[in-house]
């Protein structure tokens, strides 16, 4: 009989995590207390900030419990967070996690959660300190804190960007909202879970190497990462730092993959790349003559694609697609507002 | 008409609260970068650890959404963290509130939550820094992490009590427990709000500046704040310090109202003070001779009533009741546990 949440109890399954942490996960620097008390306590180092951010998947709505493997879950509701904090420059140190949880779970499948936050800590040295479980009737919920440093003076905001300034991305955007279309269109097929644009949906990578390394280079004047989408994520920038932007659509990213479907369904292949989207890519802006400091900083730690992709503007919120021809077509930039009819899906 | 978050999204909903919180609340010393980035930021101060916790309040579990108003819930959602903070012997500092809403909330209850926030947070130059918002279709939530700080080396842990230790604990726990039935009972009436069990229950007090104080004075040897029960958070002193208790019946603080209610339904009052109940008050332990300095020192920030209620004993986890002619009676301590049965109801 499969072992469920309610088998063991709130406290036997803080122990049993406790004891999964221990076992495989990393015991990070400067952690001067861990589970088991009221709070979890860290020694700050000298001459770095520290960064925090929250980032809360619901079932239903971030992630469809039945098309993804429990383990995978966890991993990205751990990368959505590193994604934060790589998009500001920094490092993820320590994470807290706090789940809302029903009785009838599996225990194994809450502990393979639990590995997927691992899998994503480990690389860093960074450790789950401390969390809550509660119980839910029917919303599943993984909220997540993590605390990341960087360099007294090294993060690298939204509101840096200057006009004149290039506008590089990396990877391929888009490729999470093909993969979210995919599984929705065919729920039922089980190959379709390692087709590459549903495992950049469910399990995508985050930048949070390629994002301390621009940040400590200092050649970046703005940075977020893309959780909404190209489009929507670049405007955040734009606001931020009261500009607007030019985008080249034949300069725009496009993955084999996407590429594909973009001639199947006959869509512009830029207007794939830049839609409603969470690939936790990032986007950044320079001086034109960092470009290539930037793209070689990055390629010390990754083999991930930087493009160029436009120019930063002085029309503050105005933002066009320029094509090749020179034609020029404002942008209305859509992200995703959960509580919007437009939200309604995500 | 009553406006509703579906009227202003996600986004307006940020904005509305960002402005909140810049008129009435607090800004911390400390802060470099607030909402609006995909993080925020903190410079430590040297010589200080930082304490780190999260605690959730979900609808129909931890609050009755019909009998307490959005103030009083963000309050008590910010004071379970607060409380925890105290119990290391710390003060709160930055809070990120994670909330997840359903679409026909009234932007004004929001926003009435955030004002609950903001009172408890601004004594202690305390601000909240970031968040995350998302819709669930049933399951309210509340999560919260809470990160303080406390000088290097004054935190007070559960693990340091030692046999022979007197046990402390401030005001009169078990009124909370006592309020909730009470608004089981008669849900439909509006007075009752102001009965002094169920405020105990919708408002409780925390202890963070008696337990900054009683932490900085170096006297206490285990500290941990009553959120399951004065026997069930005594029993994680006594397991984490590997030793055992003798409480005293006749020493057990009871409060009017408590009395009366021991009374009328002719349960012992030390029963009624010390079963399940999440009262945020303090249990601490300390050698004899500091007892006295210990109530001087929290007489200097509090009037709150500090009772000596037993002994720390050297067999591990034997809890025991100590009656008036001396007879003694072992005790099974039962705390909440959210996925037991027992727990259902909270």
């Amino acid at each position: 009989m499969t072992e469920k949440l309610a088998d063991i109890g709130e406290f036997g399954l803080i122990h049993r995590i406790d004891v999964l942490l221990k076992q495989e996960g990393f015991q990070a620097e400067g952690v001067t207390l861990r589970i088991g008390d009221d709070t979890a306590a860290i020694q700050p180092r000298e001459g770095f900030e520290l960064l925090i951010t929250c980032d809360c998947l619901v079932a239903g709505r971030h992630f469809l419990p039945g098309l993804i493997k429990p383990r995978d879950l966890g991993r990205r509701a751990m990368t959505v967070n590193i994604s934060d904090i790589g998009a500001m420059g920094g490092i993820p140190r320590y994470a807290l996690v706090s789940l809302g949880l029903k009785s009838d779970m599996p225990v194994a499948e809450i502990e393979d959660i639990y590995r997927g936050f691992v899998f994503e800590l480990n690389p860093f040295g960074a450790e789950v300190i401390g969390g809550n479980i509660t119980k839910v009737e029917q919303d599943i919920f993984i909220d997540i804190t993590v605390i990341g440093e960087v360099e007294n003076g090294k993060t690298v905001r939204r509101s840096g960007a200057r006009p004149g300034d290039m506008i590089l991305v990396t990877g391929y955007p888009g490729q999470a909202a093909a993969g979210l279309d995919m599984l929705r269109k065919t729920t039922s097929d089980e190959s379709l879970y390692s087709h590459p644009l549903v495992q950049a949906y469910v399990s995508p990578p985050h930048r949070a190497w390629e994002g301390q390394k621009i940040a400590s280079s200092g050649l970046a004047t703005a940075m977020i990462d893309i959780s909404d989408g190209l489009l929507a994520d670049l405007a955040h920038i734009c606001s931020e730092s009261g500009v607007g932007a030019d985008l080249e659509t034949n300069k725009i990213p496009v993955s084999k993959p996407l590429k594909k479907i973009s001639e199947q369904e006959n869509i512009q292949p830029h207007l794939l790349c830049s839609k409603e989207s969470d690939d936790y890519e990032l986007i950044l802006t320079c001086p034109p003559h960092e470009v290539e400091r930037i793209k070689e900083a990055v390629g010390q730690v990754s083999d991930v694609k930087v493009s160029d992709i436009g120019i930063i503007t002085p029309e503050r919120g105005r933002m066009r697609w320029i094509f090749f021809d020179g034609l020029r077509q404002d942008i209305t930039p859509k992200g995703w507002d959960h509580f919007s009819k437009r939200g309604e899906n995500k």
